[in-house]
């Protein structure tokens, strides 16, 4: 289908929904492909600025990308028969802080689009971007479009804010390598957190954050699903992620199994066990910018000790070198040593709060498989485990059917 | 080549005249056939719909195509080491008047650019876009980037407007009907507005007349020219449009021939000669949106007289509609004829006003090729005829050999 033919089937089931009864504020993404081609165009000319006045123009230029796409779904939408109107992010305005490519909504005012739904407009509102206080444009950063749809959905003070994806839902798990992996109807707020922050791909994370911030109903559904079909069905689809813990909600002790191949493990071994090696490691770790995601600190023998944690793979070489120029020598540790091949693995359920033995469970389907665990991290609502990444799939395989997630919960 | 590439092109000529030393406000337009196709993506989900909703949006949508180009300039010139930062229309802001797809330029704050002047950058001004006193985009129309570029130059107060066009500068007349056509140095300012309203493409009628209200230098010089050609010659190439007639003008009676086949004739016989004919036959034609260029009314015979004019062909048919059926009957005339196989064909030149013989010279030239004359139009710097357009090159030949144009003035 032609890119056209896509946004006339958007603006069909928009006018489904407004033909119902409800007052709609809609938040295109760029069209397919759009965003990619407009950055390429700044990369032939410039491959490697990375000044702010440069990042400042890329903003410029993506932001046209859904400009576009608003502006043609308002006319698709006035071809329909409907009153519509396309706001730019400055128009809105939408502000947003100056961190040009992944710039942070501040606030959202409202008046103009209260005002055009009051007169029963459809109104359309840019995605993706924003006014900073200089007056100039910033975008959110991939998948923005949701945060920017999440934020206008607060501001309204919306019931509900559908967001059409690539997906039909959040599964308990990737129907890739589960193919037994269930649609959840329902996931709670926290736990839909968890499961973004730990890989699953379905909405950006800040779009989770904001929601949970303004206490944002929200439905992830599918973009794919025929625009005709009947309202009530279409309403019920997806998964909402809700608020209300303890009614609605499905009662399993674990929603759902999240993984990732994006990180590696870094150890410092043979490190003298005394105050301070925490800080003495990841404190210029940390001044190189390099996030930190999971950290074990073990003793070994002898007053020495073995300090472990992973960083985004992206920055495994920058780390080792850091480590071992600057660190190692200084502290006295005996060696650093990294691994690539690893992948985390981790259960989410808001359930583990109030239900013992959750990650003995985990631990011991592991075990039943032959899997060595290499790292653990827990928190109220997840265990995460660093595995070989040989055995990702084999371990999200053996969690998924251990704690019964192919079966709807009772 | 490749889009890119020529914005860099474009970069590597400003980078040239601010390293002369020259302070730049550039204006570029949309690359190239991107307004075309971000129209015709409305056009298919929308081919008829004309209000101004639809407009509006449109706007919004074509405005993309010059914001692309304006952040790839500036990013083009920060890889050349320059300060660069761009705007939009709304961000300097360019205020218009809210006529959607045609609006016009009603001030322009040249605050912030100034400040950008003078901390060292080259500013890029995006072309052909403004802000209307909603808060809409608005859009200039066809060459609407020419009219910008006018009029920030105009509110900036600059020493020269540098209109790079996809030709060499003005010419005589059409070189691809006059082969020994020559290009103009200089032209008066009045003289290039008639050859713009007459037919000549180089530049947006507006855009003259904006030059004109503000007395802007204009240059008009080739974007074709290599980028690093030396800067004082380049400084003198194409065609300079000027205020200061008396001295650096070419002393020419004539200066240039235009011609156009964008009209048709239209002949309403026999109306009864009494006072009101001329209204009583334009103002339902006006009332109908259609503009009249050349009228001529003549005294036929036994007190009927031969009502002439012209309009746009595209407004031929609904005209001859209009007159058959509600003019021609009222007015009690015998007929109404139209002819759409016309041109017409101009001598225009600053120097008729002191010269007298001009148009009889003109007669002369066409009489001897044996071309009929069927109307005659003056004003104070031009004399149109109207002709039968399988003549129109012979008469244009016939002109700039008349009157010396393929050999510079003395």
């Amino acid at each position: 289908m032609g890119s056209t033919e896509r946004i006339r089937q958007v603006a069909l089931r928009v006018a489904k929904w407004v033909r119902a009864g409800h007052r709609m504020v809609v938040v295109p993404s760029a069209m397919s492909g759009e965003t990619n081609r407009l950055l390429a165009l700044a990369q032939e000319l410039s491959p490697q600025a990375l000044t702010p006045a440069y990042y400042r123009e890329l903003d410029m230029l993506a932001a046209t990308g859904e400009q576009v796409s608003s502006a043609l779904l308002a006319i698709a939408l006035q071809a329909l028969g409907l009153q519509s109107v396309s706001y730019a992010g400055w128009q809105v305005p939408i502000r947003t802080d100056s961190a040009y490519t992944k710039a942070r909504i501040e606030s959202i005012d409202d008046a103009r689009l209260r005002a055009d739904l009051d007169a029963g407009k459809v109104v359309i509102v840019t995605g993706f971007q924003g006014l900073d206080e200089g007056g100039n444009v910033t975008t959110l950063g991939r998948g923005g479009s949701d945060t920017s749809a999440v934020a206008v959905a607060a501001a309204m003070k919306a019931d509900e804010c559908l967001i059409y994806t690539d997906v039909d839902g959040v599964y308990t798990t990737d129907p890739r390598v589960v193919p037994e992996a269930r649609r959840l109807h329902t996931l709670s707020f926290e736990e839909m957190l968890e499961m973004a922050s730990l890989g699953s791909k379905v909405l950006q994370i800040r779009s989770v954050e904001f929601a949970g911030k303004y206490k944002v109903r929200l439905r992830v559904l599918s973009s794919f699903t025929p625009w005709d079909i009947d309202i009530d069905e279409e309403a019920n689809s997806g998964t909402l992620i809700t608020f209300e813990e303890d009614h609605t909600m499905e009662q399993a002790i674990v929603s759902g199994i999240a993984f990732n191949r994006d990180e590696s493990k870094i150890s410092v071994l043979g490190v003298p066990d005394k105050p301070g090696i925490a800080y003495q490691i990841l404190g210029p770790v940390a001044d190189a910018n390099v996030e930190v995601d999971m950290i074990i600190q073990n003793i070994s023998k002898e007053g020495k000790a073995d300090f472990s944690f992973t960083v985004h793979r992206n920055d495994h070489p920058k780390t080792m070198e850091l480590l071992r120029n600057q660190v190692v020598p200084k502290l006295g540790a005996m060696d650093v040593i990294g691994d690539t091949k690893i992948c985390k693995v981790s259960i989410v359920g808001i359930g583990m709060r109030s239900h013992a033995g959750v990650a003995r469970k985990m631990f011991q389907a592991l075990s039943e498989e032959g899997i060595n665990i290499q790292m653990i991290s827990t928190s109220e609502i997840k265990t995460s485990v660093v595995l070989d990444e040989k055995y990702l799939e084999l371990a999200v395989r053996a969690l998924h059917k251990a704690f019964g997630l192919e079966a709807e919960p009772a």
